[in-house]
């Protein structure tokens, strides 16, 4: 089998190893993520994340499986499971419906890794076009190489922008409650030599009013056939201020992130946490034990709040996303 | 001397006590406030904070210093150094200014304390008005019995509403990155039994789109002669969200938090603090060592996205605000 190498996952050739993303950024501790029920596991806490890694890792996984041996039962029992693992992100459902009927799931699931790669170029491609010398750029959550197999999503168009030559600042929402922006976004940037600052998720709308931010970049976990989106809780409300304060405001997704399936953000299931992640951090809880608290996983942005929609295939206006261009562009 | 006698602030004849505002809410631990110099670094790390409290606070740590036998010099130096512990709130300011010439210092102190639980009440009744019978409401920061001699601000009112049967439902920022919404609003609104729910601040946009949030009630640091005004951080993107979202918008403060020496926002000077508190919270650090941040402590928010100003003395529209109306009222 290939390496499916990554910033977030590795293969030597019998174990597949994920980057366990919750211990980042300052411990790098790669588990054993070869079995199903432990691939779910690690995909249910986030120790492996992002829409499309998630995907691939879980192609990965049925690979090795399957050349370990397992049986067509196992293999499809699996592959069911692990499509369940998160409900919001659907380029896991995409995935496993590849995997479900493929006749080599190793060639399979090297297929899908590669592609990924080539996708991320993509949207690099189109979305550094946008980007002009000197501006300052906002992102939320984390849309790099740990959340693909290539150089990322939005992330990915940032940093493309970077190499380009254009002088960029990046200013990084920290992303509570699970604080993507601020570990695993703040260490890719910092990786990466990219000149950024990372804020709370409450001083986005005063850099905005400041004048600091003329371009909004994220990603989506689920783009419905008319060009609403889900993404990380957070989004919607950086749309909103983005709107307001009159800066371009782009998600950037590949097209497996496309769901024709679904017409409008109304139909995405929104995945609700424990809720014990908005009292604290980690081992930490700052709240009264007990506090009620909401924790939505992911928000959903209607299409009237996007600039443009920016995919592997080229970037799309709210007016063509509107008039359907993706039953067209993602067929 | 009499006790003052607070949620945050007690004495006990000789020692002036304040209760630790950043062990709330696991632990309740009283420090010695009586000397200044222990009072400014309690202020400086806000272990006593809340605008309305560190003015009171002050002027009860000038009493008690004045009471121990303090010079005249001793006691001018004091209340210089005082006023100089934190830039933005303005009651801190007023309160010295109003100690520096006191002929008995233990008398004004009281006064002044008593005064801000009258004002306290003040902006309940007028506040509590507003507030319909089911409506939710949400709140920034902590403004509450903490914050005040009294029982708060904007909580206070909430508080007054809850006592009048209004079936009311709170919704609590965190209020990153100081969290003084997930640790001391929550533990006040626990302790008071008003039914609550603590979210993140990037969700505050999310509950309003879905029709939870029916008016938005937070405090103020300063409010600028023509309405403008300083709060926490966050407040401004609050304020964006509820106008989007064509949701009522309302500080509140006492009139001592007015000052009419200040013309509109961009003359309130903003403190920026620590950059390493949004790198994580208390001893924990999530975001890579050294990552660059911005903390401004405070944001300003136009009158244009005020709908009303809750005074002790009555409410106030953005149109009033706008033609003066404080240059009257507070006088």
């Amino acid at each position: 089998m290939n390496p499916f190498e990554s910033l977030g996952l590795k293969h030597d050739g019998r174990t597949l190893w994920v980057l366990d993303q919750t211990q980042l950024p300052d411990a790098e501790v790669w588990l054993d993520g070869s079995e199903p029920e432990a691939m779910i596991a690690l995909i249910k806490r986030l120790a492996v994340r992002g829409a499309p890694l998630i995907g691939v890792a879980a192609a990965a996984c049925l690979a090795t499986f399957a050349r370990r041996g397992a049986s067509a039962t196992e293999y499809a029992t699996a592959c069911a499971a692990l499509r369940a693992a998160r409900p919001t992100a659907v380029n896991l459902m995409w995935a496993m419906d590849r995997m479900k009927g493929a006749g080599d799931p190793v060639a399979e699931a090297q297929a899908m890794f590669e592609e990924d790669v080539r996708l991320c170029e993509g949207m690099a491609q189109h979305g550094s076009a946008l980007i002009q010398d000197g501006e300052g750029l906002l992102t939320h959550c984390n849309t790099g190489g740990l959340a693909t197999a290539g150089i990322g999503t939005a992330l990915g168009v940032i940093r493309r922008a970077f190499e380009q030559g254009k002088r960029i600042h990046v200013y990084a929402d920290e992303t509570r409650p699970l604080l993507q922006g601020g570990r695993l976004t703040a260490w890719e940037l910092k990786k990466l030599g990219i000149p950024s600052t990372l804020v709370t998720d409450s001083m986005a709308a005063l850099l905005m009013r400041d004048g600091r931010i003329q371009r909004v970049l994220l990603g989506s976990d689920r783009v419905a056939a008319n060009g609403d989106f889900a993404n990380k809780v957070g989004t919607y409300g950086v749309a909103v201020q983005a709107r307001f304060h009159g800066v371009p405001f782009h998600p950037v997704a590949p097209f497996s992130t496309v769901d024709l399936a679904c017409p409008n953000g109304a139909a995405i299931p929104i995945e609700e946490r424990d809720p014990a992640e908005v009292r604290g951090y980690g081992a930490l809880r700052w709240a009264p034990e007990g506090m009620p608290t909401w924790n939505p996983s992911f928000d959903v942005t209607p299409v009237d709040l996007v600039t443009s929609l920016v995919l592997d295939r080229g970037v799309y206006s709210a007016a063509e996303l509107r008039s359907g261009v993706l039953r067209q562009v993602c067929l």
